[in-house]
């Protein structure tokens, strides 16, 4: 079975996320939008720091920003978890039916020794 | 807002996922257990590759492994899923929390021009 979602995508939003600076700041865009400052400051990185998890956040789907004037302002990605969510749930799918097989087994199983 | 999950274990479960044949393993190792050879076949992978990857999904705590007699094999972690679930549905609350607030205050704008 393939993925429905661009496999170098997941791998670019999966990199993302796996880094704490860059989830904290995915979680402070979860609540409006924010500039690079704004991101920056609470976790007292340096801004060429958070420009490049901001990048990376940027290339992983996750992530839009847009330039008014001087400022740039970034917030989150309509949508961003939802290539995460149907590949996860795709993925518990498999896993329930496996378990299902497993617990048929066993009762099965039970009943012999009956 | 901190994380209930352990930032340094959500960094590594994330880095493991962000590479095609790693999700691959693991999708085939939803439909049951497998041994690395069964593993790297497939994915025309080397066996020390295979094992390589095998190790980052370990370390990720997305799978794990037992030895028997001279074969190793790999199966989905129990529960690897709970962790990025919980995650991703803290973040959609919020992010459905600010959506709410974006309606409620472009409603107001309408009925403050009607």
């Amino acid at each position: 079975m393939r993925s429905v979602v661009d496999p170098a995508r997941l791998d670019r939003m999966f990199f993302a996320l796996a880094d704490e600076n860059r989830r904290a700041m995915l979680e402070r865009l979860s609540a409006g939008q924010a500039s690079v400052s704004e991101l920056a400051d609470p976790l007292h990185i340096a801004l060429p720091s958070a420009v490049k998890h901001l990048a990376v956040l940027e290339q992983g789907g996750l992530v839009r920003s847009q330039k008014s004037g001087r400022v740039r302002t970034y917030q989150v990605e309509p949508g961003a978890f939802e290539a995460m969510e149907s590949w996860v749930a795709r993925h518990k799918t498999m896993l329930n039916a496996q378990f299902d097989a497993l617990d048929a087994y066993l009762t099965g199983q039970k009943g012999k020794r009956a």
